[in-house]
């Protein structure tokens, strides 16, 4: 596909500003933009087995047009990728290729890759240019807007990283056709997350169109493009998450620790599939503390459950541990400040806010209930 | 000693400002200090078994005074604990004693202990509290200040790392008189760097009082506020070092590679006689381009001589090797701008500037002359 006129979002961080394209042909597009973007660089790229196979090629081939060198460092796929033995390895490679601090790294995958990049971007010679090629929508509209890089560590999901913003993203919107039904699935479960924080409009929309957006064209690039506005907006106000970007985690604390509790196993939940299940339960669980209507719990579920996302616990294929483990792997989540209990509630429809202090026994006796449902 | 009213200076970063307290007594009284800094707060210590056996003690004590929870992490000295297997062990270390983000790292050592930390706070949790408390002079006078953190790659030193302000840096000069005399020594060719940078006052204040800074007390305390005081002036101006913190390189261009050249023996040469070595060529080179006079380079060399600093290359113990080895590794340094030469230069005592592309012949004909002298 051509590489027209792409939509262009500009994250606006003063110094650290960026422009995020969206749109078709990006990936074969790529030499001739960071030719532009930054003359005379040199350039590794970092990404799977599985992307590489369908996509490095065509990068390449744009690259050498553009007369950029290239050094491509290609990984096995899946999250254990982001652990210390392959952030040494990138790291090493990047040095390997005697890339210099004004040449650039290229992420081209999901979120695994991009977070692992990224954040060896960030540390070589204490912080390299950063070019970020989402092919996930997960990552399109999430992980790769933002600047959250790193890796997991046995102890935990992300509890080692740097905010290291990229100087430019190429989010390819025709690389999704590539994609599983299943994958696509989950990503749009973020997407759906944008309306729900503050854009009820937006949501209206997305229950009216989003057929049009798993189908691809103009649509898809239009909820691609309004999700990562809505997030470039809340990273301008909170680049380095002191206080609004947690509202980026709506329905997360509930996932992770549904994450948590399935092993991480892939084949039963994935990421995108447990922040949905934990939006539906979010807002539930706001209605239950009389915090927001049931009609607005109940819309929700309602649209997570058209477009085939989980709504319910009993959703989770196998068995799930009981209201006190989940608990447990609750009060594990990073997000605990000082002991407390922190969550992202919601008033209604877009009206999320950030809720210290809530009751450990009320969330654990509404898990309870939920089991049953 | 007791910790009565230290020198305080300011380093002037806006939203990530900090405070270098300079004084003797600080450790044992580092508890009230970071009680008073973040009320609350939980704190790792990370050491190197010699600081340990002399220092750790009297800062535990200090903290369980102040109602201050504190973890232990003790190491092996030496350069090679700056490597990635070290790295993830104190990330793993500050993880399992379940330190929150507004927790506080502490790195209680030298250079090593400092950027090893430094840079293990600056990526837990994409940014932890740290908390400086250099304890050889030249930790004091440089690495604890301006917030550049890292480890070394086999691909060089200081490869891999952040930017990663303290939030408070506890400078004991009392510490200091447990150092062997050769590494006070080594420190202060960094002391006296300041003065040839933009200091002639300070230098010539060097000249006269060097005596009493070996010696302890009140000159000791001056030399080092002032030290800190002047790093701290081109940190503000240049925090990412894109510019005039180039300036801090002087004599470690040579000093570097004089380093390589020795295979990084401290028994032949450590890092400071590196840089008294390194800053005495850069004068002498500038006097041969012309650009200073050759009396300034014979004030700086006869200074080094009299603190017992090395001066010319044959002070080297053992074989170095010829001007084009020597070429190589400066190649090889990191402050390589695509492929030119970049070299700290001067035009006097205290006027050093920052030269780009510098002919590499005449270096190499400079150094042919020099291994003669």
């Amino acid at each position: 596909m051509a590489d027209a006129s792409p939509r262009v979002v500009s994250v606006g961080l003063g110094a650290r500003a960026y422009d995020i394209l969206i749109g078709p042909g990006l990936v074969a597009g790529a030499g001739a933009r960071i030719a532009a973007h930054v003359p005379g660089a040199r350039t590794a790229v970092v990404s799977d087995r599985n992307v590489a196979a369908h996509h490095l090629a065509a990068l390449e081939a744009g690259l050498a047009t553009a007369g950029i060198g290239c050094h491509a460092i290609v990984l096995d796929p899946g999250e254990k990728t982001k652990d210390f033995a392959h952030l040494e390895h990138v790291v090493d490679a990047i040095l390997a290729a005697r890339l210099e601090r004004g040449d650039i790294v290229i992420a081209l995958g999901g979120g695994v890759i991009g977070d692992l990049t990224g954040f060896a971007a960030a540390i070589v010679r204490r912080g390299m240019r950063f070019v970020q090629m989402p092919t996930s929508l997960l990552a399109q509209v999430d992980s790769s807007v933002g600047g959250k890089t790193g890796i997991n560590s046995p102890r935990g999901k992300n509890l080692v990283g740097a905010f290291h913003q990229p100087s430019l993203v190429l989010a390819d919107t025709g690389v999704l056709d590539t994609l599983p039904a299943r994958e696509f699935r989950a990503g749009y479960a973020e997407v759906a997350k944008y309306g729900l924080i503050d854009r009820p409009g937006f949501f209206a929309w997305l229950e009216e169109n989003w057929r049009e957006i798993f189908a691809g064209g103009a649509a898809r690039t239009e909820a691609i493009a309004r999700s990562c506005e809505a997030k470039a907006e809340v990273v301008a106000r909170d680049e380095f998450e002191t206080g609004d970007r947690a509202l980026l985690n709506l329905g997360h604390t509930f996932g992770h620790a549904l994450e948590a509790a399935t092993g991480y196993d892939g084949a039963r939940l994935v990421h995108g599939e447990g922040v949905a299940l934990g939006m539906a339960l979010a807002h539930r669980f706001s209605a239950r503390m009389n915090l927001a209507s049931p009609d607005d719990a109940q819309r929700v579920e309602a649209h997570l459950a058209a477009v085939g996302l989980p709504w319910k616990l009993s959703q989770v294929p196998g068995e799930l541990p009981g209201a006190d483990r989940l608990m447990a792997y609750i009060a594990q989540d990073k997000k605990v400040a000082r002991g407390a209990l922190t969550f992202i509630l919601t008033r209604g429809i877009g009206r999320a806010f950030v809720a210290r202090d809530v009751p450990a026994a009320e969330v654990a006796s509404f898990l309870r209930e939920q089991a049953a449902r």
